[in-house]
């Protein structure tokens, strides 16, 4: 048989729900991955993780304002849904729910989702309002959707420790999973801000991964942790525009680490600026 | 047969889980009262509403921290754990759930939820962080228990709003029934803090509902809402120690109302103190 070339798509809460009921009167389990479009490989890899754990996967493309600050680039972010919608049908995906805004944020919205814990430092302290913004719309989807599991990628890491932090805290009924970031061959991990990149800034850009790579093995090799990074700000701030964050955290709630050698699973993570296209990037460390 | 005179208990939401799975699995839908305890008719009727919707009914027991001032009376807040559930056993109700803390707010927990809308003002002048505090937990306990129905008196007629709004802004899979306020034979609203009021109290407590009952039958009649809330105001300031607010809104959003005649289905609302005791009420009132 011939791959679907066509995905179906559905715009309202209604017409998702009443596709996920046939979908469970069927027998079929779940599987979702919210995205704000702009789709490249990396998305389509958590979508064929979605597939081997789930019998249906719906990916919805939402560019959800709330988690943009009024500086940030939220009408520029870029919108491919025809070539997102193909790209999708191809990787086998079942369903796209591409809502309007109006579907997401009703006349009369009034809820909120504010989280501490993994959410505070790190992006919060460049984009303050970013994880109340996150929380909230993939509560909602989740709540939408109604999906076994949900796979969010790696890339985004806090995120991802934000996400599971209101599974668990809600007792949300879905499992969630987290998918390996992907990368070019230069090891840039891929990214839909990537596009904005000037070919001299693509080229600082893969840098960054391997400024972490490098931090990560430091550590990995046992390397106290403030000369580690120490190292790896100084080389940073060499190669990049500006530099938010060059951090080393605890892998499980991004707390803060004793000083010296890693004694746990750690995460490096960092956020830096070539030209005025913001980067981020994190990778595993653990204790040798 | 006899009724059951023991009430099948469970402390975690594990337990909890596992026999409404196995509810589930007979096909059984569940109704779920979360409470504070201290029971009394008022959650007893409440009990009884989810007992005829659903076929199983979790009542659950948690006095949360987290909507209480520190000012508040957390500490004294009746605690009535055996008499609860001998009126439980006797009403019908299937589990008593009764986490401690720890089971709500493990450590770790970072999740707040924060309601605009109808959470604003009322109740939420003299108790700024009580919303948070109830949106919080019953999202919580919604998840662990994943009834399809769940009851909510009207006797807290903001807080009822406020579960409806997080209900449809997280979309959460339940659906909420107001349940009736049961009142004294003199109109007194139940409630588990009537008890703190001492003999001269109580009797003043008795003309809340009567304050409201008049003012709601002058909107009816077509008095203008100024004159209206005037009254009602001069006359809960002669009986009350003190009048935190005597207050006529829309019935769905809380709203303020445009002065002149009633023009919609609204709702007057009270909150006064006898002695140290915060009393609140409310009442329905319709355009004639």
């Amino acid at each position: 048989m011939l791959p679907a070339l066509h995905l179906p798509a559905v715009h309202t809460a209604d017409s998702l729900a009443a596709i996920v009921a046939d979908w469970r009167a069927s027998g079929y389990s779940v599987g979702f991955v919210p995205t704000m479009g702009a789709l490249h490989e990396g998305h389509i890899a958590l979508v064929l993780k979605a597939l081997e754990l789930a019998d249906r996967v719906v990916v919805s493309i939402f560019v959800n304002p709330t988690q943009f600050a009024p500086n940030e680039d939220l009408d520029r972010y870029p919108r491919t849904l025809e070539a997102d919608s193909a790209l999708l049908a191809a990787a086998g995906c079942h369903l796209l729910y591409a809502p309007e805004v109006e579907e997401i944020y009703p006349d009369g919205f009034a809820t909120t989702i504010e989280v501490a814990g993994p959410a505070l430092g790190l992006e919060s302290d460049a984009r303050p309002h970013f994880f109340s913004g996150v929380a909230t719309v993939v509560a909602r989807l989740l709540g939408q959707v109604r999906p076994d599991i949900a796979v969010f990628g790696e890339k985004d890491y806090q995120q991802l420790l934000v996400v599971r932090q209101i599974v668990a805290d809600l007792a949300l009924p879905v499992k969630i999973i987290a998918g390996e970031t992907v990368r070019e061959t230069d090891g840039l991990a891929l990214s839909s801000r990537n596009r904005y990149l000037a070919p001299q800034e693509r080229m600082q850009a893969g840098r960054l991964n391997v400024i972490l790579r490098d931090l990560a093995n430091a550590l990995e090799d046992g390397e106290p942790l403030g000369a580690a990074l120490a190292h790896a700000r100084t080389l940073a701030g060499n190669v990049f525009d500006a530099v938010d964050y060059v951090e080393v955290r605890d892998a499980l709630t991004l707390a803060a680490l004793p000083a010296g050698r890693l004694d746990r699973p750690a995460r490096v993570l960092a956020a830096v600026r070539a030209g005025s296209t913001r980067l981020i990037d994190n990778m595993s460390a653990k204790p040798g």
